[in-house]
């Protein structure tokens, strides 16, 4: 190490942190000045705390260099990739350094493997773009897989529509290389112990992603489309739990409520049916033909029986523009209020009616603005409170989202399916997790950082807090 | 806690343990007489420590209350299922108080969710006879599956051959109850940390998994099968590779050498080809005929250019007798010789004909009788050494174990594709892993089991060992 001074806890030696940083890595790897800081505080749903410094590194040698540097002077150290998460999981809870990993973006395809070797800078739609001229895909498709990253993607543990069939951005890791809280560099496969699974998730909280090995698929040769709106939400639940007992299995299962169609419609005039109070975007999809069809038509007769009307896309032309009025769901919100709290509750999907209807009253009663939307398939519902932080009280956001979190827990669901706990449901995980299982995640997050110097205040609560 | 007389470090009150633990469960869950003791210090493959007592716990709450004993006595504690393991993972290292899952058998299917409830004792099998009448499987199928336990398979994180295509044990799991150290119940689902993960395929050396919810998925309409035979075994992974590389997704591809056909023909005697160097299994599966049977014919052709013999098997006995071929394996070989050193390793798929040439060669020299076989699909190969201990030297033996290891890490596999570490490999476990990273899984070895009672001297190398 080459770092002057000692630690001084208590003290953390602030200036000097970027000083050393660019003697380390060089000047063009570090930003110091108020103006770049600031652009490095938040995600797509959460302002955080404006970093001390920030380091662009190209390398692992690189992360290496930045954390013991901020082990050194004795700051915290949050990761970020594109920051589109929505939990909150990139904005840091408190002042230290951020490694932002835009500039790690080497990709390798390896056909005979079925494998991608991703830097954690990669974006996510670049790995089933570099593997489909090798008829290959990588099916993880969060709705901002075009700027999300690989690293942000892993950290949060991220879904998407097509995890109901194919599973979540986990499920296709085979092996990664992590930098941990001392700096020292690890390469891990899928053996016992499955640390590389407890990485998987935990926001950088346990360590630092520097790449992935990641497992492609072939893409499925046939897939068809449905569209079907009903006069109220309990029956687009009870339509998708009518279609699954019956046993499709759609490759995806969206759903949206009337107050998110409407915003969709506001931003992209393609004609969805604004009088709906909810609609379903259904893809069943699969190598034989008519067995796609013959779900597909499930989903159907599920539909029409819960009262929906059903628009099966024409075409492929036809389908992608079904789809991109899911994908716009989340921009089109973005222009109804400045600011929204973006749930992320799984209930169990017999409960989905109920749950569904629970929470459009508590949104009714509240008086804020509340939209609904998710991936129904699998009971991950995304309850959005809009708000304006000039007129509505942040008191009153925070106890209609606990409010939504309570109904999740009380059906038997969890609080995270695919964005992670962040900060935004940290003060939360309280009731979702039973102390006794809570104390072993805090023994395992000290057992990996015992400095508690990595993305503190995220995923787990702190200790403090912990007779609140 | 009832128990009566404080723990005594290094005094472990062993005596009391059986009286204790017979006064706490009631006498018919304990057995602490020599002659049951001794049924309880094995697995399929490995001879341990005889158990101090044993219990037969009948719900969580026998468990909580057999750990809490076991810690007040100070002495370590292991969980067993059907002891069909092949890497002594149930064997106990040390005397200490084995937990038999054997009469926790509780079994629920719940069609709507997909979704199976499993008691750790529930035989593998049972699992997907009882989900049948609903149209569902678990697909995980360790080639012991008619006597072996989801617990079992759980802490090994058990393969098999279906794994290729469909994924291992811990790919089912959606949520555990477990039992830690302390004697506390958590109940986990697969979020933020993934703390179920990291117990999968743990070998209880981290708690002990009383309940498992595993995931359903729906059986492929079609499946075809095909037997191919070789002049020698660097042909049959020759077609392995080039089989997949060129599209092929087979459900199951199995490799047999010459010792193992031979061994199998003596046992069953179906006519298999004695003269053959190598022998592949393979099944293809799907739900469009059409595409089942190209996959078939891309595994034909590719068999056919590395030089084998190919026979399709007619119908669906055929095809029957040619898997029952292959699940014989381990008893057949247990006629050779009385013991064996079954060895478990990955290999990159492209390095397969290298591997098991170089393999062979080692067997060869090493003048003991080793035979080779395993999920090829996957890299995931079985050398085994066959030896009698009256006349083999067990350091010869554990010899060659470790060059046939050492290749595996050479040529950048790992040690354990589906029967765990256990005690069988710990030893490897220094060169297989660096040792920043077995620092780490110390740590959090630590972290959930701080005394280090649950299952010793399995998966991690002891510290002592460390500077071996």
């Amino acid at each position: 190490m080459t770092v002057s001074g000692p630690a001084r806890p208590g003290a953390p030696d602030r200036a000097g942190l970027a000083r050393d940083l660019t003697r380390l890595l060089g000047d063009g790897k570090v930003l110091s000045t108020l103006g770049e800081r600031l652009n490095y505080r938040y995600d797509a749903i959460q302002f955080g705390a404006t970093p001390l410094a920030v380091v662009l590194p190209e390398s692992t040698a690189d992360v290496v260099a930045a954390v013991r540097a901020a082990r050194q002077a004795g700051v915290p150290i949050v990761g970020r990739g594109a920051a589109s998460g929505l939990s909150g999981g990139a904005a840091p809870a408190q002042e230290g350094l951020v490694i932002s990993f835009t500039r790690m973006t080497r990709l390798h395809i390896d056909p005979l493997r079925r494998e991608a070797r991703a830097q954690p800078g990669v974006v996510t739609l670049q790995v089933s773009e570099a593997a489909r001229p090798h008829g290959l895909v990588y099916p993880p498709d969060p709705a901002s897989f075009r700027t999300s990253t690989i690293g942000g993607n892993l950290g949060e543990n991220a879904g998407g529509p097509m995890c109901f069939k194919y599973g979540v951005s986990g499920d296709y890791v085979k092996a990664l290389e992590f930098v941990d809280a001392d700096g020292e560099v690890h390469r891990l496969t899928r053996d016992a112990y499955d640390l590389a699974g407890l990485l998987i998730g935990s926001e950088g909280t346990l360590g630092l992603v520097t790449e992935a090995t990641l497992r492609l698929t072939t893409p499925a040769r046939y897939t068809r489309t449905l569209m079907s709106h009903f006069a109220e939400v309990g029956q687009a639940a009870e339509a998708v739990s009518a279609a699954i007992a019956g046993g499709a299995v759609p490759s995806k299962l969206e759903f949206m409520d009337r107050a998110c169609v409407n915003a969709v419609e506001d931003y992209l005039q393609i004609g969805l049916p604004r009088e709906a109070g909810a609609v379903l975007v259904v893809d069943t999809d699969g190598d034989d033909l008519e067995t796609v069809e013959h779900e597909l038509e499930l989903v159907e007769q599920a539909c029409m029986r819960a009262c929906g009307t059903v628009r099966r896309a024409a075409d492929e032309a036809d389908s992608a523009a079904l789809w991109r009025a899911r994908r716009s769901v989340s921009p089109a919100l973005g222009r109804i209020r400045p600011q929204r709290m973006n749930e992320d509750i799984v209930v169990p999907r017999s409960v989905l009616p109920d749950v569904v209807r629970e929470i459009e009253r508590l949104g009714q009663a509240s008086g804020l603005h509340m939209v609904q939307f998710g991936h129904i398939g699998d009971g991950n519902l995304h309850p959005n409170i809009l708000f304006d932080p000039r007129q509505d009280s942040p008191e009153a956001v925070h106890q209609l989202a606990h409010e939504v979190a309570r109904v999740a827990i009380r059906y038997g669901g969890v609080l995270s399916g695919e964005h992670g706990i962040g900060s935004m449901k940290v003060a939360f995980m309280q009731e979702a997790v039973d102390p006794t299982t809570l104390a072993a995640l805090w023994d395992v997050k000290r057992a990996l950082d015992p400095g508690m110097a990595l993305n503190p205040g995220k995923v787990l609560p702190q200790p403090e807090a912990s007779d609140a």
